[in-house]
């Protein structure tokens, strides 16, 4: 199988129709093109697989040792521990990150502009932490032979890696535990819709729930949030009937939950109601949460992404773009002092 | 002023007295050289300012538009929030974050050998966060031409710039809060004993504690841990006489000592005992803690940062290396629910 010749900024012009000029002026930071002209080259680049200034640098050096890490969302403790262990694990083979923070958590926006951008620096290979990927740059990174890791999410996207906790498991575990402490009245506290974790844990979590004849009793969505898990506990405890258990799709909202119920809503935690979270994030431990919590091991998921980063760099880029790995974490229940009984 | 040529990989060999593969050894990741050699390579190399690669690449690019950022202490929230802020802040700019998470927080040690490994990428500056800088490498990223900002931290260090908060006045205004509130046993929980951070908060406090009559009633370190505040807390309540307030050098300390006090020592905040934190992160306004602390203004640092390096990196090398600029932040008082009054 032939690599085929790299895309140049002339097969991006044409494609386009615009000028090669204004292809240059969107690849130059600071440079001014209009929205409609930028979002036509964004999309023929993708397309093409088109890297800008690869000539030059590929000329320089095959290799950047420079790895592109995507992430949108560090307020949620679960993504910082995840970057300090990626950058030292990293650091170890010689690898270094060049970060990108995104601002489309809360939107759900993909990040398509913000990954031309990263390929203008010539990454040997892309993490995407809780982002969503778009078919077409995918289909860009495959053509430019740069291996991409979904982490902490999954995508049927060709040729994309992906690394996540086998979150329906998860789910299966939380509602065991609810159900084993006697909860009859069991809440689902949803993270942001089209999530893949929060799918996966919803659907495991209604999956045990039902086999043991039990309904979900109220659900609320918290799109991952402190303050809006805050404000999808007041709705649901503001009710007639309220839940006697619940399962927050992450750490971060089931501390914001356990905050809403104890110093607004004057309920206890387990006596009241009963608390079960996701992830393992450190606060999880403080000696004012001691949250009972599905853990995710952040450390094992570090070392697969870079075993298949390093075996995608390493391996020959047309036989290693097509053999995409899912590569499933084990989770496991970490019993702390959150769930009655 | 004439530029000085750029130190050779030559250079370096002649000056640590070992072989030019011994030096190539040293800068290729991966590849095997001793100790020792290694040590006295990185030396001569930090003080000629040389950077690996750099004719291959300067041939192809002046500017990276790479921005090295060493962190070291990703658990304290307020260092995720400054990172977030900065590389959106760079990215607006046209620029990009380069991460390196040094270990070195716990040890104080330097970080010497990973700046040398950032200087391998071009960069075209460094931020340096909660890190020690030695001026062996300060005198190399002059030679090279490369600004320093160091971000929350100050030195007396010749040619490097830095943003910090005014540290000496947030401690002066956590004594007026503990000595307006009536605590009469006041105690202090120090940070990291050689960070600029802990000595100048430390001091403002003392000062104004002294001009009003008041001398520290107990004083313990909690390292910016944690885990080790929590141990410094039992230890300070565990004595016949306990403090009646206490001011920690950071929120991620003043957070555990809440907890300790609360969940294993049975005292209420602030009924019992008034306290005062520095920093304001995220979790401050959390409802379970509600923390009154001496806010710095991340957003502020991370702009002037922003600003101080893209001056240093468009003017004349020559004039603005000894021209540092030291920029220090105001600070405010967040009253919250944590002192009595």
């Amino acid at each position: 199988m032939s690599l085929t010749k790299p895309a140049t900024l002339s097969d991006v012009a044409l494609m386009a129709g615009v000028s090669e000029s204004a292809v240059s002026r969107t690849f130059t930071p600071g440079a001014s093109v209009a929205p409609a002209t930028r979002a036509r080259v964004v999309q023929a680049a993708a397309s093409l697989g088109y890297r800008p200034n690869a000539i030059a640098r590929t000329l320089t050096t095959r290799r950047s040792r420079i790895i592109g890490v995507v992430v949108s969302y560090l307020q949620n403790q679960f993504y910082p521990v995840v970057i300090e262990k990626l950058s030292q694990t990293l650091q170890r083979h010689g690898y270094h990150v060049l970060l990108f923070v995104s601002d489309g958590h809360e939107t759900g926006a993909t990040v398509d502009d913000q990954l031309m951008d990263v390929m203008q620096y010539q990454v040997d290979g892309l993490v995407l932490a809780s982002v969503t990927l778009s078919s077409a740059i995918a289909k860009g990174c495959r053509a430019a032979g740069v291996p991409v890791v979904l982490f902490n999410r999954t995508a049927p996207i060709e040729g994309v890696h992906s690394v996540a906790s086998d979150n329906h498991a998860g789910g299966c575990l939380a509602a065991q535990a609810l159900i084993q402490a006697g909860c009859k009245r069991i809440a689902y506290l949803a993270g942001l819709e089209d999530a893949s974790t929060q799918i996966e844990r919803e659907q495991g979590f209604k999956d045990t729930l039902h086999e043991a004849g039990i309904e979900v009793f109220a659900r609320a969505v918290g799109h991952y949030s402190y303050e809006r898990a805050c404000a999808a506990t007041r709705d649901l405890f503001s009710r007639a009937t309220i839940p006697d258990g619940i399962f927050a799709a992450n750490d971060h909202m089931a501390l914001a939950v356990m905050d809403t119920l104890r110093n607004e809503l004057g309920l206890q935690v387990p006596q009241n109601i009963s608390v079960v979270g996701f992830d393992n994030v450190p606060q999880s431990a403080w000696l004012a949460y001691g949250l009972t919590t599905i853990e995710q091991d952040a450390q094992a998921m570090v070392t697969s992404t870079v075993e298949v980063l390093m075996q995608a760099i390493e391996a020959d880029s047309t036989t290693a773009i097509f053999e995409a790995r899912k590569v499933v974490a084990p989770v496991r229940l970490i019993s702390r002092s959150t769930v009655a009984g």
